[in-house]
């Protein structure tokens, strides 16, 4: 099976970036990623202002994907995610939503192993590995990695996870995929600033959807299809996704507005993906009991 | 056993009103519960913009509870919820997020039969029945119960239903519960501006959690407890629930505030329980194999 390692990245999503390598459709692989810090923090002396931030947030790829076009619908399964043994969470003044109350920088190294990350000596989680960054090449511009948006990037939301698919509308020849960031384990939010950073693999597969129209990126679940809208505020990317999940149910289930408006208000969840990156991303989760298919 | 009925109402949360009736400590009652429009709308041909806006998102009660004082904190269990055979949804100009989009008017009756609402003849919702008024009074002034707070009322959280319990900080001698709102179906969010609003009846039982302090309302669950915050704006509302979260974390857990605040971010869900009320409502949803009590 191809490897893509994790020695070509880029910082930003870009038309620019060449592949690295091309996979078929329908063909799995698999991804080197590094930490969100490139691997720098190793140790409980490593602190997060002392490190050199320039090479944080990178991507492995982008891998180009063969047979896909412009204007085409992508969606990527994760079929699995192998975490290295060792995690890290950093505090540090003026990180997160309560970095104001922090007065010193932090390092806390985290082993993982047999399903589990090893807190502390009382307290052990059990391990909810997800992709922080995925995405393809936008349009135009350069999107920095730790950036969300149309294209993906850094949506932190944990079920873009194993067993799951993830959506993307196509703006470049051959997509362009390049993914980064896991966590070994994170809540809605990301409320410190951080999941529990980790390098590891993830095996990927991707398929074309023909027909399918879509704004942004769309996460698709065991039991729920979730859209997902990043913004400067959460009212905007609230009001986005809200907006994109009622256009799903008109055209699905052939609702007028009002029909649709309130069919999402009765059955579907506005969550958060995560408020601590430079834009936040929320999602509408609406059931499959209600939208079996998105086309 | 004791019912509360829908006759006795309040429009606002007070420490100025006077209990209707008194119950005991672990004496299980029914509160009768208006839907939010006290009624009004009964058919289809009755719109939101014609009734009577002076007596929508009345609470029964208050319901004054023997054997509990100003400084004390209550939960609150629901038993039980029942619903009336009609809900309501309707939609006008300027309702929730997506209101500038409506062009006029429109009101759905939804039929609510054998755990199920008629949405339409193709779709029937599961019922997900629900409280969205609950609390006590304030400890001064008056708060209109269209309005959440560190009192409770109008929080509408999903997870204020049947089997789970609410914790209440005290203001005033007795606590004076008060509760409307229900809700046939809803999201996360309230998408639309409104749930499936609908009326009929809860069974409440009230009992005393000494040594507990609380700033507001917390919501326990089978699985998690959840710290509810409402506020101007999103921000601040997560601010205030991670804040508390934390706090919690290191009271239980007698963990340092970087540890708490790293515990909480890699475990816990920050959730939107509605968008729409004149100050928005979320909860950090807590797992109890990470808390297991609150005290």
């Amino acid at each position: 099976m191809r490897v893509i390692g994790s020695d070509r990245v880029i910082y930003a999503f870009s038309p620019k970036n060449e592949p690295v390598d091309w996979v078929d459709l329908n063909e799995e692989f698999w991804m080197e990623l590094r930490d969100c810090y490139s691997g720098q923090i190793k140790t409980e002396k490593d602190l997060r202002p002392n490190i050199d931030t320039s090479i944080m947030d990178a991507a492995t790829g982008p891998v180009g994907i063969r047979g896909v076009r412009h204007g085409d619908v992508i969606a990527v399964t994760i079929h699995e995610i192998e975490l290295a043994p060792q995690g890290v969470m950093v505090t540090a003044p003026g990180l997160g939503p309560l970095g104001e109350f922090i007065r010193e920088p932090n390092t806390k190294i985290i082993p993982v192993r047999q399903g589990l990350a090893y807190f502390s000596d009382q307290i052990q989680l059990p391990l909810t590995p997800m992709v922080g960054v995925l995405g393809v090449a936008p349009a135009e511009g350069e999107i920095h990695c730790v950036v969300p948006g149309k294209h993906g990037g850094n949506l932190d939301t944990k079920d873009i996870t194993a067993g799951n698919k993830v959506y993307f509308p196509v703006f470049v020849d051959g997509a362009n995929l390049a993914a980064g960031d896991l966590h070994a384990c994170m809540g809605d939010g990301e409320l410190s600033g951080t999941g529990i950073e980790i390098a590891g693999r993830i095996r990927l597969e991707v398929c074309k959807v023909p027909g399918l129209y879509l704004h942004g990126p769309v996460v698709e679940t065991e039991t729920a299809f979730m859209v997902l809208a990043s913004a400067e505020t959460f009212s905007q990317a609230a009001q986005e996704a809200i907006s994109f999940g009622v256009e799903l149910l008109q055209r699905s289930l052939s609702l007028d507005f009002p029909d649709a408006y309130r069919l999402l208000s009765a059955t579907s969840d506005l969550r958060v993906s995560q408020i601590v990156n430079p834009l936040l991303t929320v999602r509408v989760a609406i059931p499959k009991k209600i939208l079996p298919a998105l086309i």
